[in-house]
């Protein structure tokens, strides 16, 4: 009954078939497979290794078979191992003796590899358009909010002020990374392994650049061992999603912090929150406490690969067969985390009253007021101090920088004018930026210009 | 339509409810969610906040959904969000008005943690038999081969001979371990959270203890914002699990290694071996493979635990629902790979005469013949430098320690004696040991009557 | 020249030395080194192994190595590969012949474990005292603290009003727990692995409960394979640490966010908090922020070791080398996080009129209320709406539950009756609170005086 | 006395300067600090924020400090905290006033993350020729074994008789991706960091291009929020870093395997091998154990990274102080890893006279009998079915395949003819490979070629 009944003469137990089986999750790859297949027909065919009308038959008979299965009319059985065997078998039963020839010149070795690779590629392609979605909804929300100024945080603690929009271009930029990471990953991948067999090719006049070429690989894989063999690709997708997932935790983190009673810095709207079964006040943003929840196990995730692969012995190992799930799960929360926060951030409302408030507190001009002094020729260091001084003064009196007269200032030190208000108090303090990148006005106009343009953004 | 409609005007988008549903995976703890709401209903009673009709509707109506969720006929709702909703909204469908009081003095948050702790305790009251299950193969397996000495080896090279009963047993004693820790884990689990509501305790007139020892607790948690906070337990049952899995990891390395060809030393049946789709002479071990890579899972899964909860601001986090998957993930591979394991040991022939001849390479009396030095009164360091020198002769004569003749070897040093046969080859250097814990046949002997005795293993 | 010079024409290239020493970090283990010799030694002359004048020479050399260790006077050589080599090789240069016969009945593989184990139950006796010491510091800060309420949190949000004391103690009974994880750890690795040699034992007549005993040992381990193979025991200890390492990470993560501009709870002293090099206004948390950053790495080293285990062929192998630097990063990292949480404990002041300004935002009194209104006969789940709907009507008014007057209550249900002002507002919250393990005040008091005794703490 | 001095009244206490120092592990970045200030201070001229007077006394003492911590007379404090501090104070220890303007319009902030770019930078460009060093190492080996067919392995089962060189070119393979994650990694992480200050750039008019680009940076980073507070190129480094560190530790486990008694495969020399304390016969091959062992840390210290950075608040957080050690010790132990498996390359012999032997058990020409079977019109699944039986009747007879009768192969199905011989045997099945990236011998060749030209191996 088995694939490989030659030389067996028992079949395995129940327990075993039950552990080892993969087709309630390698179904997955039931596209992907079927695409193979058909590359592999054409290619055989092309070499003379099967004939064309079996090759029609056979193309045939995966494209009624792919129907069926996406119809839920396809009967996946567990006896069949995993989705090449379910399909392979499905296509005997169906077409009978013609069938028995796609298996030539491939194994399930390289068969898996071929399909995995194209179906990591396809998830690549999904993924790219969710982060790009995101960096949308975040420049999108930067729009709304232009000149809105926010406290900016180090150590959780107030530093300066900053414009919202530069704030949020950071998550923009990490996001940017994040997808130049994923073409770099795709572009590595993006090789044939098919034709490799079970590990040492074959002897059977195959054209491999034939079936590279026509399931969109960049070239054949150029030993078998190694196509076979080895799973970095893998690794290199989830490090991939790992990264983006902590960018997005970050991301939960700050929005979860902000919609909080204490900071009260942004609302979001009844159709991202949940409330309590028993708290009857409570709203809480519980989709970005789960972004923030489900980057673990994006990262479990990788972890479960790299052990996976670590010491295993050369060439193909059944371990192997474990490097699916945590990739599908992996694929399918990234996926979720992307789309959601997308949504939350078109749901947030910035309480511009309540922020403007609260950022008088934490004197956030002070480096600007250092920065002052430097301009009139004082060393940093000095400065530093002069300001340190100048802060512990406000404190004693509790009040701001801005509300010091010049004398109290000259009282701390002499070097103080006039223009000194014109770097005190948060709008000040933000106009006076200027660097390249930094929060100053212009700057971030301009790198909102960029974004808008280069995501395509229509005005709002 | 909610549960906190109340002040909510708005419903939650489909994305979100997508992304934040758990009910696809928390259904899992239907039975221990039915058993807790059926002890905090007959305790609300005793209280006098339900009365006893309510009670015995709601008892029924509970005993209802278990009978229809059993039976595959209870329609679990998305849009009811997780398992504790979807059975009191059914219960509410069912027996109307007197449901609307169960959830008297309770919240989700202690709920879910009384669910889970009982299904916690639940695993590891299934895995703990399929441990003692997968000894009593191994001590099985050891009985079948007494006084069969194979190789023992540090570094993969040769080292000592050794008696395969006491080779096995050095997983049984590790197992034994794994139980330890896991009867730590369920000592330390077992306290009730029920009562600590949404985190701060209730006002109503409740009976904690009357619950806790209904649902089998020891005690209920004496702290209400750490009953629903923290889930410490959680992952020191993952680590346990985790160590298990690295035990059985090595086991399966241990028998995939054993199977090839060039050690040879066992040789699986057909009923849990697998053969190849391309090589017809394939019979491979995979299920040992698989054991092997599954423990990787079952490691990403503490990893996505401990990230999970590292830096989670204080009390209950949604971040917590996705603690579930991956305790529900490593239980299930976990049972998997003890069955499959203990299945296996059931399964595998030594090659008795091909281990024999195997014996003989690898000088394993090296050891002995020094220690027969040292009773010469040489010291152990001397004694060792002679035994090299030794073996770097027979390795250039090509032959084995006992080869020597007598004269060789007082070439080498004239300490030699006649005796010296007594302690040379692998038989006799298995009989020379004597201490406590070693491969010396009696005290093989005396462990493995212990250990029968211990696991009530029958005379095979 | 090497200690396996027999067999050997070559020296290994510098390369190889300088990769596989171990002696920059193994010399940890010196002290138990050594203490496992002389229990060895003592052993060995009582069996008649070694005669007692070259047992007392052996001792005494023992003795003076330690102090020459202790004084920094000792050489540590890098080709004497590590710290057992180093020290019997010291031996010999220092009483010669006795010294050779020192390394009887033993191997490096059981010495390491020997001393291994021996400074991991040190290691444990050193972390429960801090552990201890923590949780008197969060006591001691709860007693200076009594009486004051906080907000209690769920998702971030304000959920119910708690007693500081009752938020406090959560985390001392999660560190009792902790305790307990390293107590089952201590008794579970406690066995001596002294005797089992290379993994085979030894013919010699040794005394294993001898050795066992006077290292304070439980017993000999009883399978010698097992002895030398197995590291359970250091992924268990690892694992207890890093769900410490959790637990000190929320707590960081607390203190961190009530020592923001934002939350204003606490205020650290100056001698627990940093400054900017560019900010002069700026004073940050740092200590529990590298608490929390900690964490991780105490997490890293755990999945270090598992992964090194996994998969790895039976017996020793030299991969097991790398056993010791995670568990020495992650003990001196426990231990630091420990002492400063408890010195940042003795430098907190809770704000408390920042925090009593605070309390009426959020409505904490909501889920008292539904209590109310259950205890005047209406079903939780009717209850809940009810509230729900009276919070509506709060947030349009802006206002609080208790400014409502009873009319507009009795607008919204009828049921309202003059009592309900006893239920309203945080203090009547709080007093209102009566179950076990609840925030109510007598709960609290008798929590506190149960830890106050178990701790011993003095009077403040 | 500490650098923040102004608004402290109290210095921090020992615990804290203890735990919270990063003084005894940063120094490591030294020379890309200095580097960094020199080129800050080159722009602060030319900006005319400095005099080129104090300028050139910057550069000199610079020049300097770095002499005198190269001679090892630099005195590192633990008082001034990190590396930043030890410097700059040293400074001003040595050139007075004009050092305490070269903090002008930097923070630490975007000085440290200015280092360890720099840092990783060069760590990139040292491990990329650690790598092509090892392939050279293999190819060499390679070259040394032309013709040599060994078993090719899948399952660890004898799969398919393969060329060495094509076996060991799957490891270059390998190799040559790891190099391709690290080159891409270097580009995006190549942007400069410096200028960003704490988090929102600065007012005073420096040019961030001058010392992107003197710094070898391509541009500065646009955006200084995230400057400061994203670490996704360490975690991308350090990813790219275990997947090189997974490979190796499958080449250690070939090696450990090949070196066994039961393979014999190779035959580490002397110098690479260690022996052991106890048995005197031993030669274990330790230098690959452990680069297969030393792979968990590296896999570990990505894990310390992420769970580092998962859900941190915005910008920078003290947290990420703990990034520098996880990614030093990943660096030196890749370097490490990757030196001496060339070295232990280096010292291989493959043992031709038994491996050749060995070749005939396994039936590895089976596979190429069934390609064999579909030349001749055999459906492939069919060719399986009738190879698996032939094999079956060798097992039972005990032979090869070969040594069947065309009659007894008639017997079994009647296609074969007298030309099957020329595909039995596993020369014949090794000559019989022809596709692309096979291990047939022409493939092989050409591939040979394609690495010795592109790696400029000479002639051996």
């Amino acid at each position: 009954v088995k694939l490989w009944g030659g030389r067996f003469e028992e079949s395995v137990t129940e327990t075993v078939e039950r552990f080892t089986e993969s087709i309630s999750f390698d179904k997955e790859l039931y596209r992907q497979d079927i695409m193979g297949s058909k590359a592999h027909a054409s290619m055989l065919a092309k070499q003379g290794l099967v004939d064309n009308s079996d090759r029609d038959k056979i193309l045939e008979g995966l494209s009624e078979i792919q129907r069926l299965i996406e119809n839920g009319e396809f009967k996946w059985r567990a006896d069949r191992e995993d989705v090449h065997m379910n399909i392979e078998a499905a296509l005997t039963d169906m077409i009978g003796e013609p069938a028995k020839k796609l298996h030539t010149a491939r194994s399930r070795n390289d068969q898996v590899q071929t399909d995995f690779r194209l179906w990591c590629r396809d998830a690549i392609d999904r993924i790219i358009p969710c982060i790009a979605h995101l960096q949308v909804a975040l420049v999108t929300l930067a729009l709304k909010n232009e000149g809105l100024i926010v406290p900016g945080y180090t150590h959780m603690q107030r530093a300066q002020p900053v414009l919202l929009q530069h704030h949020l271009l950071a998550y923009v930029e990490q996001l940017e990374r994040d997808i130049g990471r994923l073409v770099d990953c795709r572009a590595r991948l993006n090789f044939c392994p098919l034709g490799a067999c079970a590990l040492a090719g074959t002897g059977l006049p195959i054209d491999r650049f034939k079936t590279a070429d026509e399931l969109g690989f960049s070239a054949p894989m150029r030993n078998s061992i190694d196509a076979v063999s080895d799973r970095d690709f893998v690794v290199e997708f989830l490090s991939a999603n790992s990264i983006i997932a902590v960018h997005l935790s970050r991301l939960g983190e700050e929005w979860v912090l902000w919609a909080s009673e204490e900071f009260g810095f942004i609302t979001p709207s009844d159709s991202v929150s949940t409330g309590s079964s028993i708290m009857p006040q409570k709203k809480n943003p519980d989709p970005m406490e789960l972004v923030r929840g489900k980057s673990a196990r994006v990262i479990g995730n990788l972890v479960t690969l790299l052990t996976l692969c670590k010491g295993l012995p050369p060439s193909y190992n059944r371990d192997l067969q474990e490097d699916k799930e945590p990739v599908f799960d992996s694929v399918k929360t990234i996926v979720g985390m992307l789309e959601v926060s997308a949504e939350f951030a078109h749901n947030i409302t910035y309480n511009k009253e309540r922020i403007y408030r609260a950022l008088p507190a934490g004197h956030l001009d002070a480096t600007t007021l250092a920065d002052y002094l430097v301009k009139k020729g004082i060393p940093f260091r000095t400065s530093h101090d002069i300001v340190g001084r100048s802060v512990a003064f406000c404190v004693s009196r509790n009040c701001q920088l801005k509300d010091l007269s010049l004398d109290e200032l000259r009282s701390i030190n002499p070097v103080f004018d006039e223009d000194v208000y014109e770097y005190l108090g948060v709008e000040n303090a933000v106009k006076n930026f200027c660097s390249y990148g930094s929060t100053g006005s212009e700057c971030v106009a301009s790198q909102m210009d960029d974004w808008v343009r280069k995501l395509n953004i229509e005005g709002i």
